[in-house]
């Protein structure tokens, strides 16, 4: 494999930045799109992104930065996408140039809301791009503790192992292990799983649960993990490999995650929609809930634990009363 | 099986007044064993117990209290010992009375220093009882949330199901769920591992590792407890189950962890001794430690975790160093 192929990175958040000043330790140019020029202007003079992960000082001569996403992409070989879910759909309808000789490798956790496919899946059905040239990266990883530089494990999963460790070598540094993976379908669907899996710790904090349940929803969540992903995609793996429970860890006992907080709120009394107003935002899981409950109404999997956050998200139930239910389906 | 057969309660710490107040939710009767006379006295005039637990209050005419522990075996048919592995060789050692009818569960979660055996082993070798008559309760459960009435799950695990039950039926209430396991080996020995990992996780706060590492670290550590069990004793068994992953996170990610607040000191610098002297107590999991180091010589089960912690308590190694190569061998 060309080992001068060029990394862009897609998308202008918090783990976009974190995934930039990885590869900034490795890369003497990474590509980089944002949709906000004042984001880019901002970096350009300061050395920071004004909006996420602002403690990361960037040189600003290994970036290479565009709000044009056409730019970005025909000047890179490898396209590493870590824009929300929910725009991933919209950023895509304005490209003009081709993905199809282009490697694209997936930093989104979560569905694209409007196809209900996990982003592979969406690149492989509508951009016609092969397997072999699809890859995840996936944690457990908060972008925050990449900014301090705290010890964090990759996983880069790819069908072909030779683009996975390619991503993998320029990821690594004093701060990154990676581990390789061939799991794309298994390690997405975990990090699409475990945003749903926060939203219910965060219903149960909500609620008044305490550590004792916490750790058996935790424990009973990657016993339906590991169910739900099988059913989709049936392979051998290792379902408490960091890419699987670790991320669900990371995440349900996190006071950084999103969709814990969104979980919270409801547990809290919040309705569906003023938490999401409160939050000025939709937690990836959110979308994630609909999709993966629609999967296994095909699929059939046993998850009382998806089905619980379904019913309150979706049905308007009162997440006291279906918590009561769940507790009693736990073990 | 009779269903008036008598259960007594032996130790006197938070676990033990934990233990006791489920069964009050059932019973008319619990026989009640702790050393103290003065907190005995405490009890019957205030109707809690002055060190552990204060806000738990009790009927005291449900509770048959006694210093004596001959006196609380001879009365109890059912007899379980809640008092921290460090003193149950000692307490044993009072006993005039036989244990040979009795059946016996352990709530102990670690290992008898003196003998480097489990808890239920002890018992059937020192004390000739079958292990039919023998089972174990286990968690995970902190008692300060039993004490809350917080919904918690126990697993109450027996080689002879119809005495599992039996205690089960009467530990539940409203806030307390049990399950039913075959496996008094293995989830004892998770109990007990679990102390150890708890330690190896405060040793990473201390050092300043962060979130991204810690869930990395129960991943592995998850996937240790499996191989070292699966040497010890062999048989179906799902690790994920609450009784053995649910245990681990309750205690790794617990702020109430004595292990983990002792891993802590140690990550911080302080040496084995001070720490302890700190704390003015033993770790469970520094015996542990030494235990299951010895056991796993013969059993040789990879375990970079365990061997790491018992390098820093027992070879007096540098926490940082050793964290630095251990951080090597995780994925």
């Amino acid at each position: 494999m060309d080992q001068t192929k060029k990394i862009a990175v897609i998308g202008g958040g918090s783990w976009a930045t974190a995934i930039v000043k990885m590869l900034c330790e490795n890369l003497d140019t990474v590509y980089w799109y944002m949709r906000s020029d004042y984001a880019i202007e901002h970096i350009k003079r300061n050395d920071h992104n004004p909006n996420y992960l602002s403690s990361v000082e960037f040189k600003v001569d290994q970036l290479h930065l565009s709000s044009d996403i056409n730019e970005i992409i025909s000047l890179a070989d490898l396209c590493i996408f870590a824009v929300p879910s929910a725009f991933v759909y919209k950023e895509l309808e304005n490209l003009t140039v081709s993905l199809k000789d282009k490697i694209i490798f997936s930093a989104i956790k979560g569905i694209v809301p409007e196809t209900g496919l996990i982003v592979g899946e969406h690149f492989h059905e509508h951009y016609d791009i092969e397997f072999e040239n699809i890859g995840v990266l996936t944690g457990p990883c908060h972008a925050e503790e990449v900014a301090l530089e705290r010890l964090s494990y990759l996983t880069i999963a790819c069908a072909d192992e030779v683009k996975a460790k390619f991503l993998a070598e320029r990821i690594e540094s004093d701060y990154i292990k990676c581990k390789i993976s061939d799991d794309i379908i298994g390690t997405e669907y975990a990090a699409m799983l475990k945003n749903i899996y926060a939203i219910a710790a965060g219903i149960a904090h909500g609620l008044g649960y305490g550590d004792n349940f916490q750790s058996v929803l935790m424990s009973n969540a990657i016993r339906e993990m590991k169910r739900f992903i099988k059913k989709v995609h049936k392979m051998k793996r290792n379902i408490n490999d960091s890419a699987y429970l670790g991320d669900l860890l990371v995440t349900g006992y996190s006071g950084f995650s999103r969709n814990r907080l969104f979980g919270n709120m409801l547990g809290k009394g919040y309705t569906v929609r003023s938490a999401q107003m409160e939050m000025s935002m939709v937690a990836e899981g959110y979308y994630a809930t609909k999709s993966a409950f629609k999967i296994n109404e095909e699929k059939g999997a046993k998850t009382p634990i998806l089905d619980a956050v379904y019913s309150i998200l979706y049905d308007n139930k009162n997440p006291k009363k279906v918590f009561k239910k769940l507790a009693d389906k736990l073990d």
